[in-house]
């Protein structure tokens, strides 16, 4: 049986050691972070489980079973500042109370091994490198890019990590903890407001969404607010202040796209000066492939003619992209089954945000996720909530999910 | 009879003088500026001329006539950093030479007293606060808000001025050189493309346009882009895009308005955020008041319109404003005359751009500008130019209104 009460308890006593009036301050690589993961290996106590930090500070907690093929539940302890109370450590302290209910079924030996797994620095919050520990486990770090990345007091990651007794130039043998993992389950707050507008307290994730991210530059050409008439101008705002109204209805043609312009920059930028040169970003996801292809061509198109029709030039250079990552069939049948079960009504979403669960799934290893409401879809920073009703069936659900695994490990 | 080569070797002298590869450097109350003011000093040489400096640093130069009635002709000689070899000191050139001339045509004994003044300052570029030297004249400066400015190494305008020799406690007292001055005509460079583009190489200006400028935020949500889906957003730059568009068709309904957005802020700005917060500047210009009145009126209310649409709110601050200053009837038809005389055609034109002579037509002094014509509408960079025979013709054309002022001062 499991106890979500026992998750809820330690949500609050991890709120009370690790926040302040501003919220969760947990970042990775930080004495709050490392006073965090201490205070988890003491609610370790007492399970006939190993643990050790791998090679990219990965925390794994073992609890063997009578087949070597594991079970993994996982997420992380660190937060961004002023964070939230749940991004993260709910999957972590809900993936314990299963943990534990498990041993306690089983009398310390389910069938199958079942770990559990706190990955390192998810929010890249310090240094820019999100999925930093889940990324090393899945052969998808960046070494050379990471070494020389500093925080805003010009500190190393490379140092920074030393600290924390993780040496970069090893984070890639977080690898050897892949052997034998059979399937990976993540529970993590929804950060978005899809359920409650629905009304559902738990949904079930497809996958996530592939994200094309973009700077675009509009070249037009500086002049003097005063004296430069309207018809001569090359306003490169003018091209950028169409597209950021364009990309609107190009998302909206998709029923789960989104695009978003989050920042312009203008040039040079002053009151007295039309603007010469334009600089924005463009996020765009989606859980299909050619759907954000078309998305991304579509937008492209649009900024072109956009710059032609104001006599400027646009420029694209891409920021990063990841394509999008489906997560297993069956594990997501289980998933919906479990939050049938507990709650009544499910619902099948794809997670706009990352998460680790997309490296572990990008590796072939069966994944699934569920999401928990979270309220007016608010997270990263402390105003992040959700109804604690909602967090107990997500125990439950999780629970559950992790017995039909274990049975579906079992059949493989 | 005045010479035209006077002024352009003067002018080419004064550039090998102040400018370096990036051009003009006669940055206010630096030491170029100061050289170039010494430079001018020796220029004067052979002239029965008194010369000072008033309480605001404007350098005042006078050839006494008949009459203690004044005409003045003025400009200044500082510029912005990376500036032209025109802005300002053409004017003061071109002035110099009329007032040689006058001397020697009347032998050292005009119907009328002329002055020439290098006004202190009128760009503003090191402590933000343009027409410093005029608006001293005028009675228009603001000392206490003025004390306190600093430029990018925190020196205040006060150290700096104090370091040229200028009290800002006194500067009020340079309106003692109000005292008999019967007209004012400044000659400068359009800074803008309308006369290339009519083709014409001067021009008469009407008056200073009215300007608005003021700061608009548009608050909406911050959110994640990718778990917010496009429905429930409150994007605060896609009604600040709105409005980036919607000016433009508010300012073209008149023949020489114009509206800019030159300075567009994201908050937070980052490329995974929906901008929840987004800040712009608005500047809008005409001659007549009512028009602009009523353009900063629909632009309002376009906005508030946008922030509904986008559930978001607005806020406006002004920013500073001024009212349009129109010029003197009689001067506009004698300067006219003047163009017409020596280019066979004229335009009329209001001026986008602030002058000093904007400061002393405040005052009620008869008060006309003549433009000349810039090439491709360049100013305030080194690429600003002017064809040669074009300053030529403005110098003679200047002199040609000098003399009909002269005259019609000896009509009032």
């Amino acid at each position: 049986m499991v106890n979500p009460q026992t998750v809820l308890a330690n949500l609050d006593e991890l709120r009370a050691l690790t926040a302040d009036e501003h919220g969760a301050q947990r970042v990775a690589w930080s004495p709050t972070w490392l006073r965090a993961r201490e205070w988890f290996v003491g609610k370790l106590a007492g399970l006939p489980v190993e643990h050790h930090h791998d090679a990219a500070g990965n925390h794994w907690i073992t609890l063997p079973g009578e087949s070597e093929k594991a079970l993994v539940i996982g997420s992380h302890l660190d937060s961004v500042p002023n964070g939230g109370w749940l991004d993260g450590c709910l999957g972590v302290l809900a993936g314990l109370e299963v943990l534990s209910s498990i041993d306690r079924e089983y009398n310390g030996r389910p069938p199958c091994t079942v770990k559990l797994v706190d990955w390192a620095d998810e929010e890249g919050a310090r240094f820019g490198r999100s999925l930093f520990g889940s990324s090393a486990f899945a052969g998808a770090h960046t070494i050379e890019a990471d070494r020389t990345r500093t925080d805003r007091d010009g500190t190393t990651l490379e140092a920074a990590l030393a600290q924390c007794g993780v040496s970069v130039d090893r984070v890639g043998e977080a690898e050897v903890e892949r052997k034998n993992l059979a399937a990976y389950l993540e529970l993590h707050i929804e950060q978005g407001p899809i359920l409650e507008r629905l009304g559902k307290p738990l949904g079930v994730v497809r996958g996530t969404k592939g994200v094309e991210r973009w700077g675009i530059t509009f070249h037009g050409q500086e002049a003097h607010s005063g004296s430069t008439p309207m018809e001569v101008r090359r306003d490169a705002l003018a091209a950028c202040a169409k597209l950021a109204l364009e990309i609107r209805p190009i998302a909206r043609k998709h029923p789960n796209s989104v695009a978003t312009m989050g920042s312009v920059k203008t040039f040079p930028g002053i009151v007295t000066a039309v603007v010469g040169r334009c600089e924005a970003t463009l996020d765009m996801r989606d859980l299909d492939a050619d759907v954000l292809a078309s998305m991304l061509r579509e937008a492209r198109e649009a900024s072109e003619r956009f710059a032609g029709e104001e006599r400027c030039t646009v420029e694209w250079s891409k920021i990063w992209s990841i394509q999008p990552i489906p997560f297993h069939p069956d594990l997501i049948a289980m998933c919906d089954e479990a939050v049938r079960e507990v709650a009544g009504t499910s619902e099948q979403l794809p997670s706009g945000p990352l998460h680790d669960a997309a490296e572990v799934a990008r590796l072939g290893i069966p994944t699934v996720m569920m999401f928990v409401q979270s309220l007016n879809g608010l997270s990263h920073n402390r105003a992040e909530d959700t109804k604690r009703e909602h967090i107990e069936q997500a125990v439950e659900a999780l629970n559950r999910l992790a017995e039909k695994t274990i049975a579906w490990i079992g059949h493989q």
